[in-house]
């Protein structure tokens, strides 16, 4: 799929507000990719169709997911549910075959251990595009414009304070993100301790 | 084993104060047995037993894992070593048979999802018995007082917490542990959201 058909495609799936969420997803992930020597087509691509079901109803996420995907992730938050389907049917029904973008659409909310760089854009980038807007935001911004794996741990240590802090079960692959990026930044010694 | 053996036993392998701490949990476990209707016998002998290994070095919990359990454990942090090492030796050498017993020794240092009360138990008491003193802990001491599983979400959350504030890798037994009480805590009405 061109980038040109990706957008045509979300912007019948999406309000507006979304819609120009996704804009500014792929204009975030366009400059990570070229910062960091990450194929920026690819990169585009993933986040011109991350968010194809995020407007979906959730009766109808999980009735796709009953349909088409292992069903434990019914057991997890709804807001978890978007990415899965939409990689599914990325793949199904629109024939996407690179698997960096499938890859990097499914696991854009969670993360999970080894992403591929592609993976880490788009995660990243749904994180700090300019339309965001919270408390420790400036920290993780300040961190993409130098290294990707420390901007995408402090994404991963964030989001789950904020989760665990709103008592809400978290899915396994934000830990495993979490612990696999730990691991990575104080291998390279990016952590004082 | 009977609990005058399981003390002689840890007061041979423990210094003086991870032995009183010892006996701090087996006190904290015994009430919150009588307390919450658990089996206070299973709840002082694992109690008593829990930081077999404890002051072992390093080096030493490491051969024995090598040599006796799934050694993935290794890629943990070495305080999550001696749980499972001391229930492997009360098992094969020293002949405890009661599974309640010997799984509050093994997971006491994470939790896991569905712990048994006698888990709840000593898990609950590691974390709050009398010589334990840091912020946020009375909250805990006081559920505790009310309600078991309550207080044991409370522990599992703070120890989240503490851990990723301390940029620590996360056990899967603790996110497991987390959320299967978060569960609980939720279905039975006692988070306001």
């Amino acid at each position: 799929m061109d980038i040109e058909k990706a957008i045509e495609v979300v912007k019948f799936e999406l309000n507006q507000s979304r819609f120009e969420h996704t804009l500014r997803v792929m204009e975030t992930s366009e400059k990570l990719a070229e910062r960091f020597h990450v194929p920026v087509e690819k990169a585009k691509l993933a986040a011109a169709l991350h968010d194809y079901a995020k407007n979906w109803p959730a009766d109808r996420l999980k009735t796709y997911i009953q349909n088409h995907l292992p069903s434990e992730l019914l057991e997890y938050h709804v807001e978890l549910w978007h990415g899965p389907v939409a990689a599914d049917i990325m793949e199904k029904q629109f024939h996407v075959t690179d698997m960096e973008v499938l890859q990097a659409i499914r696991h854009h909310t969670t993360g999970r251990a080894k992403m591929t760089k592609v993976e880490m854009v788009v995660y990243l980038a749904d994180y700090i595009e300019p339309g965001r807007s919270f408390p420790g935001l400036e920290e993780v911004r300040n961190a993409s414009e130098k290294n990707l794996e420390y901007a995408c741990w402090l994404t991963a240590k964030k989001t789950l304070q904020y989760l665990i802090g709103r008592n809400s079960i978290i899915h396994p692959d934000s830990i495993h993100a979490y612990n696999d990026l730990t691991g990575f930044v104080k291998a390279e010694g990016m952590l004082n301790e």
